[in-house]
């Protein structure tokens, strides 16, 4: 437990397992963005926020936003959230940490009395899984005006993006335009196993990795497994195998500096799958996450060369390999990491800096606004599975950190001005 | 073409040709066992087999066999055979090429006005492809008594297989229990590239490999692809690709001796296979295939030591290689090898002795009688597929063998009475 902090534990812990009650049934923790629990949710959270003081709307962009009028609304706004939806057999912290976090933080305001200078805005970001629409990041696309035109065509159950938008009370035909928002700050668990290992609390998030997706296909030839002699084989899996056994040795190359650097080869479907059939196709789906864009232009041009090598050792074709989708890596604030640095000195919160490996919503606020976020530990490094947990105590010093940062900010981005 | 011989290669392409019309509509050549298009291929066969003069009946176990009959039945019976059932998609000469053959020995016999002593006979088996019931061989695997009790059970679409064998006109209830064959023979085409390499005309089979699949799970653990540093991972792609490689390597150095080995990866699942999550499970089945008993047990034994190797160094766990199922190799009768080797000669055919790869009906025959069998090339050695292809000139040239083999077995066979 925290000494001396506004942060009441047992608000976040009260909250986080009144959010998991909200579950498709039989399938805990599953409030996929736009389904009539995800909306169930968010009107749980909507009185929540109204109950901390703020006042809430859906935003353009299909945003649940909580606001704190500041005693100077006309310095802008600091915003605090996360996301309230889930992946389909999700669990009870991915993003919910965050957003009860930023709750806590306004709640914990109001119970000292404070009002800030700056208006507070807390956001429960729309969809920042992977929707029923195949993409991610909905909502904090939207209010930073770089939600692609031509996502709100795409449909799932013979409804658009651009009317489901609608449904939850956006407006999909605006994108959002804030020129308000001078700070935004997430709380995040870290998904991963690093804090856990290292008996840390907080890590302070220097960058959230650029995501590249890479497709190769190896295509060999459909033979009969037993009269086709060894040597006269084009056996697309063995080929596989090696650029498979190729990608973790670059991915471990690149992650042996001090960036984070992970190459993983996701998806793998072998063609014909038959036991008596020489595999004749292999596709591949490499996902590469880079702290430093020339770790990931490093990264794809081994890949190349490493992929002809293969190719002309084994004697099978091997498809150029094809950039999917290649989002930089984004930097966060380094005024704002000091910053949190600082609070997490004054919290008693062992720290550190690090990378996220993973996307988040604050990726796309970082377009916008001085943008930061903070990790805290997971059990084990499970995420985006029912068994995922983290700590109410980890959760809620880390909102304690977010509270003294936001204190600190509301001081700072005046002076700055 | 040959000369001095009353095979006539016309009727062969044109039988060939006719079977070929009778496929499921815009799915050439597809004529499974137990379909109203298998039945329809076997009435036109039965016309043909009567059109040389045959008895025709649908034996116990469903096959369709022609008669006829010998100067002196009590010597009992040389039969030659094949199938006429194909995989989906498959092609036009597997199983069918033999049948063919087959009934053009029939024919070229009636031609000269020649009686055997022996009764010949024609056979189409049953199923030899892996049917809708999920396996292989029925037909010959009855007529041997070797058809498992318990496949009469299998349902496919609602009814069982021992419906489906009384539906094509046999009766389940009964197993094979043929003493008179005499002797079996087969024409099948090769299904690899060895004799079109080789440019030979006859392949002379000295046995039918043994075919042993083996099962191998792999479990990792379904980490975040994007922060799970890559020391912390138990990826089970790489492991899987290092066992697929082994069992690659494995098979090439027991296929370098003069004895057929072959061993093929043919199914390879991952799971969760999603784009950014770490492998957690592979499931692989392998096929291997020995013409020596010691070289499949070999095999075996390398591949669970090598697995052990494999997860001791990778750190991910490998189940122990389970054996799903594991025939051994089927030795053709010598007698008959010389014989046929010797006809080779006499036809003008090319010819070398080879091992079969593939499994056949010869292999169950083999079980009650002397047995062996020819291959004939077929191009770039496909087949299962719609591009299968082997020229009238070398099936005619095979039926050729096949006649000398027949007129020289029905001398022969007295003697050794």
């Amino acid at each position: 437990m925290i000494a001396n902090t506004p942060i009441r534990a047992e608000r976040i812990a009260s909250d986080i397992a009144a959010l998991a009650e909200i579950t498709e049934p039989g399938r805990p923790y599953t409030r996929r963005a736009f389904t009539p629990k995800f909306l169930e949710g968010r009107a749980w959270l909507e009185q929540a926020m109204r109950g901390a003081g703020a006042v809430t709307q859906i935003d353009v962009a299909g945003n649940l936003i909580g606001t704190i009028p500041g005693r100077h609304p006309e310095l802008g706004t600091i915003m605090l959230g996360s996301h309230s939806d889930t992946v389909p057999d999700g669990g009870r912290f991915d993003g919910i940490a965050g957003v009860i976090a930023a709750l806590e933080v306004a709640r914990a305001l109001r119970d000292q009395g404070v009002v800030l200078d700056h208006t507070l805005e807390v956001a429960d970001f729309l969809a920042e899984e992977v929707s029923i629409f195949g993409v991610s990041c909905i909502g904090s696309r939207g209010i930073t005006g770089t939600r692609p035109a031509e996502w709100l065509a795409r449909q799932s159950d013979g409804v658009t993006l651009e009317g489901a938008i609608g449904a939850v009370g956006g407006n999909a035909q605006r994108l959002g335009q804030r020129d308000d928002i001078k700070a935004f700050l997430e709380l995040h668990i870290e998904q991963g196993p690093v804090l856990q290992e290292q008996k840390l609390d907080v890590g302070v998030v220097t960058a959230i990795a650029g995501i590249t997706r890479i497709e190769i296909i190896v295509e060999g030839r459909a033979d009969h497994a037993g009269t086709t002699p060894m040597g006269s084989r084009k056996d697309a899996l063995s080929t596989a195998a090696w650029i498979a056994l190729g990608v973790e040795e670059l991915g471990k190359a690149l992650a042996s500096g001090t960036a984070h650097f992970a190459a993983t080869v996701g998806e793998f479907e072998m063609t014909p799958n038959a036991a008596n059939v020489v595999p004749a196709r292999v596709r591949m789906l490499i996902d590469a996450r880079a702290e430093l864009r020339e770790d990931m232009e490093r990264f794809i041009d081994e890949l190349d060369k490493g992929v002809v090598a293969i190719a002309e050792k084994t004697g099978v074709t091997v498809s150029v390999p094809r950039l999917v989708s290649d989002n930089p890596p984004t930097p966060c604030d380094p005024d704002l990491l000091d910053i949190l640095d600082q609070a997490c000195e004054s919290a008693g919160a062992r720290h550190r800096r690090m990378a996220s490996g993973a996307g988040h919503d604050t990726a796309w606020m970082a377009r916008i606004t001085k943008a930061a976020m903070i990790f805290v530990p997971c059990v084990d490094g499970r995420s985006h599975a029912p068994d995922e947990f983290a700590t109410t105590d980890d959760i809620a010093l880390g909102a304690a950190v977010l509270l003294d940062t936001v204190r600190a900010l509301d001081a700072k981005l005046q002076e700055e001005n």
